[in-house]
């Protein structure tokens, strides 16, 4: 079958669940964020980073600018990402005042670009001579990489290629120096991987298709490049331990990496380029490599949420199995990754094990990753927070009870505005024959291949999903696996189909309506008996949701709660008002009296209880409180 | 009542199980340090610590020793600790040869001594005029403290005053430049005090009475000492964070401190010192400074095992009820400073809950810290082991799957062996007219009091404990806690007796016998419902010991084994061939099939299963393997 790809950015019209998500990143955190770029945003960590355009626009022209740089040596992708979110927004939500706004900003991004193309404000205002001296740590391709993507979004959604332009020069820039000049290196933080294939796809220029190759290729051939580029050049950022490859996913060259190792969100950047590469390529070796390295990740090395990155030590994969809940790193940057992955595997293999992955982040992970009202955002998303521990004990500082405004380090909030503003190239994709319904979104799409559809679900709450067909052709919609039965109708009558891969195919005219109809049955879900923190423990799922209990429901105290193995659930009904619109789980259970001494041999003294659930996503919107996904279970 | 005070070192003669421990230490444990500590033992981490002395010792004399310190700043108490070792083994094993190493060695420590009293290697060899700049990192009182212990063990034993009046002089040195020439300041790694008070009662010197006092009343008064030394002196062993009061025991005055902080070996060496003074000088204030913190440990920062400091960040106390088994730190010298701490407690109020405390540390941490043939130790003793996370994962490094030789900070094994082989201290305590019987260990011990007695047991695998009282007067004997059911008999008689604080007090003449029968059913132990971590376990204990579960009985496997509530717990035979003889517990218990997925919504399958636990001590000692102390419970 033809490769399966995304749908362009103006493609689908959101409506629904994911509607409201989509307007309130136009309404909220698109403007909120803009404000923080600008530094005008009161009693939040200072951005700097339009002042750094600027500033580097005065040194390109050779005026000083003193210490005209703030911020950390990536500050830059920050603009970008936020650019790359309101390009998207704009597809949904033509705002002339906002393009005017973003327009600006790249006037200033373009007059920060130096003749030679190079485009980097760290390196620019502060010391030119350091250019693409520190790969390790200096950033500058995994900035120009954000920059690249926000190019594409902004001219396919707008048709302005100034931005492009820009990057495409950029593009040459590094062309120049890493394949014309031959100079060594690969990038520390890959991005630019993936960015230069968007930008391939985007202007067909051969040179980035070249180059995102070249680095994937070189990546790890010479494992100790890093260590000899300190040699050379005897500068730091952070003092980064250049020996440390499986921190760096430079210990073997790409294909013959087994185990997603290191920085987390670094990894599923790199296998996202990689997958990318791979599909356009039909790179089969590479594709095996990213089917390990996936199979690595899902299997073993991550959260029921989709969360990846256990570790705090180095925002890092830890080894297998090692998932505990408290101390979880789980950036939700991470995860966002992971969706990126998933999307991009999916270009090679239609499987709805991809789609499964990709929406369990999204509706978890990266959802929670941001507070409900759009003004707050989580970087690390633990599945359990006990207020006077989490945040608290050394060894779970990072894990914080409460969702923090802006970060130092802000790379999640404008990473999770662009993703949930993108949403639609998640949820489908095309080839010349077909529409991919790889997740359940309301709204409507518009084919490149002349297909076009209508989509009505009350999606992750309901799971009867109904397709009108506007313009026919084929329509491959996903099974998730956590559906153990489905029906599919076809005009009103129930077809008896079988999926392939995880998907049924289903012929369609103009006029058809196909009704799928999943399993919203809540599950309670175990752990591999290999997973040390979960033995003994269970999840409460219903369709791509995780629940969680918090202590906001459960009378200050989840701890002392199991449930019952088999027990009874009951499904709430809908509530608007409750976490801006949510159901909640109610589950059998007992609670235990506390002994009130530390350790006691008397037996536990245990009362019938009834917990109350709500949805990962979710948690952490009612003030400081004890939060859990995985409860003890009691047979 | 009289204040009850430790038996002098020669009192007690070992028998039994301790008797066994006690040949141990003799046998393999003090001649294999001796080689460590001569650099001539074989594959092992270098000490230089007796070549320190005698560099030292060049050093004073005015010769040019160069780089002739080797070590951690520190290295000198690993000697101290040895001689403390040996001296208390020869009271139990006269040893002529070992005797005379312990002579040679001592004078190799005299001859470091400077003229002005001052002796510390590192110092002296490094940098005299280093001397008292740097009491946060420096260590040169816990050096003269550990010295002072062993000078007064190896006086008590011997009769011979060598290395006593080195300290003595020492301590005068010390007395001088804190007191008479008034030097600010207090130790960074508390030890002296308890150290000054030993010197104190075995000399009568008041110098030492008054520098004890001083260092306990000073600590914490102007909390910024170690930042102001740092402005004053700058330099650094290890770029300790000054302002870090919690970890340095130095926020506040010791009488307003409440919570058990930092690092957990400095802060029970600060409470036994503190603890001592108060007993001494009938100190009210200090005492119930002591038992809010003693109640801060043992209520809310304590293992089931009698581990403290369950963070590896800064080998120290976390937060209340943040227990980790699998990431413990639990340091086996902080248990064994947890002895110390609960044998002085003691000695301001005889009450059992310190000696139930002291004998779980003692049969459980202190004991696993060191391998059945007393050749390998650990410092770090989790509650959970899992091979391929432990030790590997970021997070758990320090958790070792099996105890590796000598460190280069050797603390931990030369401090079990002084503990081990002056365990009649911690077992019997005196005063004018009882003879306290804290611990049960078989032997003879001799009071100062003029009492007498013989003990005949099996314990801790048997819970009858017999003393044939030789020399009569008034026996108390500590029921412990997790005796549910006790018996006492007098000649073969029970008499009904109730304990007070723990103790039944009992009249005896000479040649009576007292049994004490205990209560040996094996209990199902379960923690607070505010330890996150143990939500839904329950630990195995009978007696003093917890037990665990090793793969190496369990099917390689014990991740997916829960215990039954309730279930029955058979009591298997005494084997002398197994783990140096010990006695299995079987439970009754599933065991789950793994799923082999990460996550599943099937219902577990499970199998009736009898899981093999074996005392935690002995745990580690038949390779790598898993090991879980809090097990799953199944109702």
């Amino acid at each position: 079958m033809k490769i399966q790809s995304r749908i362009s950015p103006a493609a689908y019209k959101s409506e629904d669940f994911i509607g409201k998500y989509q307007k309130l990143i136009k309404d909220t955190v698109i403007p909120y964020q803009y404000t923080v770029l600008c530094d005008e945003a009161p009693d939040t960590e200072k951005s700097h980073v339009v002042q750094n355009f600027v500033n580097a626009g005065k040194a390109v022209k050779g005026e000083d600018v003193g210490d005209g740089f703030y911020g950390m040596v990536f500050q830059d992708s920050d603009a970008a990402k936020w650019i790359e979110a309101a390009a998207y927004s704009l597809a949904d939500f033509p705002d002339a005042e906002l393009e005017k706004t973003v327009d600006e900003l790249i006037e200033k991004i373009e007059a920060a670009q130096d003749t030679d193309g190079y485009l980097n404000t760290y390196f620019t205002i502060k010391d030119k001579d350091k250019r693409w001296t520190n790969l390790s740590e200096g950033h500058e391709l995994y900035c120009s990489g954000h920059m690249m993507e926000a190019a594409c979004a902004y001219y396919e959604v707008t048709g302005k290629r100034v931005l492009l332009d820009v990057m495409l020069r950029n593009a040459e820039h590094i062309y120049n120096h890493f394949i014309a000049e031959g100079h060594e290196g690969y990038p520390g933080h890959p991005e630019v991987e993936l960015a230069l294939m968007k930008m391939y796809r985007c202007t067909g220029n051969k040179h980035c298709l070249e180059l995102a190759e070249h680095f994937i290729n070189v990546r790890g051939v010479d494992k100790h490049f890093y260590e000899k580029e300190k040699e050379k050049y005897d500068w730091t950022v952070w003092g980064n331990n250049r020996s440390d490859y499986d921190y760096q996913q430079s210990g073997k060259p790409v294909r013959e990496q087994t185990d997603a190792t290191g920085h987390s969100v670094r990894a599923v950047y790199l296998y996202t380029g990689m997958a990318d590469l791979a599909s356009e390529t039909n790179d089969k070796s590479l594709f095996d490599a990213c089917k390990t390295l996936w199979n690595s990740i899902t299997q073993k090395r991550m959260y029921i949420t989709g969360g990846i990155g256990s570790t705090v030590i180095g925002e890092a994969f830890s080894v297998d199995y090692d998932l505990p809940s408290d101390t979880a790193y789980a950036e939700t940057c991470a995860s966002i990754g992971l969706m990126f992955f998933a999307s991009r595997m999916l270009e090679n293999e239609v499987n709805s094990e991809y789609a499964d992955i990709m929406e369990t982040a999204f509706y978890n992970t990266v959802l929670a990753g941001m507070q409900l009202d759009g003004k707050r955002f989580f970087y690390v998303n633990p599945l359990e927070i006990i207020p006077g521990i989490s945040g608290v004990s050394p060894t779970h500082r990072h894990d914080l009870t409460e969702r923090p405004k802006w970060y130092t380090c802000a790379c999640c909030p404008p990473n999770a505005a662009r993703l949930i503003s993108s949403f639609g190239q998640y949820a489908y994709g095309e080839n010349d024959t077909t529409a991919f319904c790889h997740l359940f979104a309301g709204g409507t799409v518009e084919f490149r291949n002349g297909m076009k559809l209508a989509c009505k679900t009350a999606y992750p709450y309901d799971f009867t999903v109904t397709y009108k067909i506007e313009k026919g052709g084929t329509i491959a919609v996903r099974i998730p696996a956590w559906s153990k039965n489905y029906t599919v109708e076809l005009n009103g009558e129930t077809k008896s189909m079988s999926a392939e891969k995880g998907y049924v195919y289903i012929s369609v005219e103009d006029g058809d309506s196909v009704k799928l109809i999943l399993d919203g049955t809540p599950r309670f879900v175990y752990a591999s008996t290999k997973v040390p923190e979960l033995s003994g423990k269970t999840a409460l799922c219903r369709g791509p949701l995780v629940y969680c209990f918090e202590g906001a429901d459960n009378e200050n105290d989840v701890l002392s709660v199991s449930l019952k193995r088999g027990g009874k659930v009951n499904i709430g009904s809908f509530d608007n008002n409750l976490l801006s619109g949510t159901v909640q789980l109610t589950a059998e259970a007992v609670r235990r009296e506390d002994s009130n001494t530390l350790y006691s041999s008397d037996a536990p003294i245990e009362k019938e209880y009834t917990a109350v659930a709500v949805p990962y996503y979710t948690w952490g919107n009612r003030g400081e409180n004890q939060m859990r996904v995985w409860m003890n279970e009691m047979r």
